[in-house]
């Protein structure tokens, strides 16, 4: 047997080596990941040259407050409604929701999904809903049934880094609108415009966002649809965070703080909106997600057969979770959705006032989601070169995590969480500020 | 502005039209849902017939008998254990388990799966292990992660038609191996070594099979390996009915029934093991699997680094399933197992038994898993076409189900699920030897 070294257009490799991974798997990269993973080895180099000078730098450590991760669960005191387990717990006993369902999702769930976000002007048909693995899974199989390999999608920016990674692993190519802070991060509608082109396959509306916490309001959704319409281009509408909007009270009324689904306010524009039980029945390790296919003039015929086709790969979310769904959405009171609200517009109201008196930082008040960005003047720093070297150095000295805004692609922010308890924020905006006083330029 | 038919090279599209989906998506074809599709329509052009000629081939109808899904939970007879029942309701009522996972899944959840998995000769870590959607997520991270587009992947014919589905939506291209009926479905080597080339990124060696139920003996898996190491291929291991392995008694003793984890019985060949939940714990729909990394020569450190990278697309099964798995295999009770082994056991006796007196079928007794294939002698039938035609007048005449070999690319057989009740499982027999009386040529 002979042996080679590189084994090229020999019918069979001659030696073992490492074996490569795909060219998929080497374009699918989460941005988050890196940042977060150069944040601690600046963590593992601090703790090294503490070690050597024997001291530490402001005394005894705290207990480190995360404000980074976007999960309402953590803290404990976001728990979902007790008609959510009720309902699980049900068919749990039944023994009648663990085989398969079908792989676009059991029909009385399907059903409920509709009914829940049918409006008179966006009709929905339990043949509209696909259920899926998750609003991830819902990105997923949007953009996999729309674009090719060398289309592009306009996402936001900011926004949520998983378009981005989901594009790239499919070799499709994002384009990033700029979001405009000055207007409560509202689209640059003309630079969302001038980077549309022939091969735009979809443009991404994320609407409450993330990590802005913004709502988009009628007028604005309508100078979007516009666009879309003129160019006609289809929109995945991530609406996750449908309907968590603050109190206007909150934004001190200076807001009208209303969320319209995209879907509803046009009649010609295809919309696949992706969604799930997540966010607002504060489930997100679930894993339920769901597409509504809003498509009045019957273009989205091929996607529609295409997303199908594409949900028999892995064949649908946990049964279990698919069957609930009726119940949840008919035993959970509207009051649980309200007081979500009410606490998150008071984190929000909390934060905003204690950060906006802090030197060298720059509020957005949000309007919903559950976050909020704060601006960076860098120049009133004189220590600190960005973004991620503030999040560094606040972890390491004050022990609180935040996202630096480059886990966004948008420098010279942070993004906090909503989501902890309001003595944690507190004690979090003390931290920031002992922290911002003790780098700022004065 | 000006109106083009077919806009091509404009910067904008100039009206709407249909808008295309995907290649993946156009690539991604289910083909048990073509040859069902095929049976639906048989179906309603002989209703029809039957309504112009008002009468009825056979009187009055007889209830349905579902033989093609391979779903044990359908009939009710196989219901999962309560121990793992408890073991959600455990994690349902802490409220501790709703929040994200790491994307490979809950450390807790990865050591319990590395611990049950592991054996002697084929260690695992927890570092090994990660939890996906189910094992078809499985195989879709695990031919995602090994295989580019143009590359080609090895499937046993016949074969779970899911391997060919996955693939192809990748623009992977599959070469099926022969399995040899008349060696209790064993490979056919010199076929299977022939197919490799230096394009194969894997081979998929599925064991327990579905859908042939047979059982690879220890020397014919080092027969596989012997190949795979020859010519230096990874293998994809999809063990998803590993330990359902019937007893002896019921194959009459000829043959040795034990099921090896192709893992343990190499030191060299690098293995991804997929399986999960779904068959041995009786939950298909909770959607709960997994990947075990066998690399005991580091030959998969891409791959692992590609498998991570893609786990964090879509971020891993239900956190409530996940978190229950360290109690689901401590509490379950190992006769729970054997008692699903004993009654498959006396289903395939029953089956094969019956089926084999009856002229025109030629049965291959099953060692494992849940299926039987039994062979159709075409020319001993008088007025039957194929296999889909068999399997579709079945239904007509006799109301029962079966998968027609062409749903595993594999003409003139069919198969039959093992796991309804005895009784259901002897009227269909029944309804077979009537029906073949009925069409034999005599």
């Amino acid at each position: 047997m002979t042996i080679t070294e590189t084994p090229v257009n020999t019918k069979r490799r001659s030696q073992w080596s490492t074996i490569p991974s795909s060219q998929t798997a080497r374009n699918t990269v989460n941005p988050i990941r890196a940042v977060v993973e150069k944040m601690q080895r600046a963590r593992i180099e601090w703790e090294e040259s503490q070690k050597s000078h024997s001291f530490s730098v402001r005394g005894k450590p705290q207990a480190p407050i995360s404000l980074s991760i976007g999960d309402p669960t953590v803290f404990g005191n976001f728990k979902t409604h007790p008609a959510v387990n009720d309902a699980v717990l049900n068919q749990l006993n039944s023994y009648q929701a663990n085989g398969y369902a079908p792989s676009y999702g059991i029909p009385t769930a399907r059903a409920a999904v509709a009914r829940k976000f049918h409006t008179p002007d966006a009709p929905l048909t339990p043949d509209d809903v696909i259920l899926t693995s998750a609003c991830s899974g819902a990105l997923e199989m949007a953009i996999g049934s729309l674009a090719d390999p060398g289309q592009n999608i306009l996402v936001p920016l900011p926004g949520f880094p998983l378009y981005k990674t989901l594009a790239q692993s499919r070799g499709v190519d994002i384009r990033e609108y700029r979001l405009l802070p000055e207007r409560n991060w509202e689209v640059d509608l003309a630079d969302f415009e001038s980077l549309i082109d022939d091969n735009t396959a979809a443009v991404i509306i994320n609407n409450p966002s993330n990590p802005c916490g913004s709502v988009f309001s009628r007028t604005h959704l309508l100078a979007i649809l516009a666009v879309c319409e003129r160019n006609h281009v289809p929109i995945i509408a991530d609406e996750i965070y449908a309907d968590i909007v603050f109190d206007s009270s909150a934004t001190e009324g200076s807001i009208e703080n209303v969320f319209y689904p995209i879907s509803s306010l046009t009649q010609t524009v295809p919309i696949l909106t992706v969604g799930g039980l997540a966010k607002q029945w504060l489930v997100p390790g679930w894993r339920m997600g769901w597409i509504l296919i809003h498509d009045r003039q019957n273009l989205f015929s091929q996607v529609r057969k295409g997303l199908f086709a594409l949900s028999t790969l892995i064949l649908g979310p946990n049964t279990l979770i698919q069957a609930a769904i009726p119940d949840i959405f008919a035993n959970v009171p509207s009051s649980f959705l309200q007081d979500t609200i009410t606490t998150l517009s008071e984190h929000a109201r909390v934060c905003q006032q204690r950060l906006a008196q802090i030197p060298g930082l720059k509020v957005v008040m949000p309007q919903g989601a559950m976050y909020m960005m704060v601006g960076l003047q860098m120049d009133e720093f004189r220590d600190i070169d960005n973004d991620v070297d503030f999040a560094s150095r606040l972890n390491l000295e004050e022990s609180v995590e935040v996202l630096p805004g480059q886990c966004f692609n948008y420098p010279n922010y942070f993004r906090i969480v909503l989501t902890p308890p309001v003595d944690k924020l507190e004690e979090a905006c003390h931290r920031l500020e002992r922290f911002c006083h003790h780098h700022h330029i004065h």
